[in-house]
């Protein structure tokens, strides 16, 4: 499976653009609380944040559960440990380049 | 005083969830006026970056003067260099594992 | 040229406030589509995330267009590089330091 083409397709958009930039946090720089909300998590716990424009409540929903069939598969995170939080954001928020505001009208 | 509930508290929350991610910067990947707002800031400056859902602004500044309280005990932060930024969003804007919306209705 | 008078001017106040933290990611921790929106991008993306109280959309506009001017010039980033976010929030959702929040009325 091509996660980026899943994502995209819960994602409700034709092609699905995004940018990464991942930490690894030593232990003691970070701190969650395992069992918050029965989560049952381990030392491996992945937080993701997303900044996007916004989405419908469906389609959050859906980028949950694809997230958590595309990471427990590749590179193997248990699903307790998949935790997700989003900000909204507006289309003239964002430029991709050259000082333009790609998505803004 | 223990931090969380003296925190829980001044939320107005029953229990008080939070995830810390802390990064330690290098001085020459840090860049604060010291003096901005009277600031009188020192060079250990600690920016606390937020996202939460939304709360009302009365709990947000009990927030403020509740982090000075806890902060300058332990482990001893100067009040001035206490720098505080929220993001808003909403509830089913969180999936706490499982690929589920916990706070979703 | 004054990098910070010359984005105060772009962003309409006489004094412009930001801090800055810095992260420089291992190329195995950062993805981007270097094409995306037809970017053409170098190994080299610096990606700007801003969170600010409102700005209207001609300031959000000019921003883009100055953080370009700037940064082409020093240190030299090439404008097909220069990829900013921003997230808005509300004044009293930041704190200066000593607990109060001095944007608030």
């Amino acid at each position: 499976m091509d996660t980026k083409i899943s994502l995209a397709t819960r994602l409700s958009c034709s092609k699905l653009h995004f940018v990464v930039e991942s930490t690894e946090h030593k232990k003691s720089h970070f701190l969650i609380d395992k069992m918050m909300w029965n989560g049952n998590r381990s030392d491996d716990v992945v937080v993701i944040h997303i900044t996007s424009v916004l989405r419908t409540k469906e389609m959050k929903l859906n980028l949950y559960s694809e997230l958590v069939k595309v990471l427990t598969v590749n590179p193997g995170v248990r699903k307790e440990d998949i935790f997700v939080t989003i900000v909204d954001n507006t289309p003239e928020n964002w430029s991709f380049g050259k000082g333009l505001a790609q998505l803004s009208t």
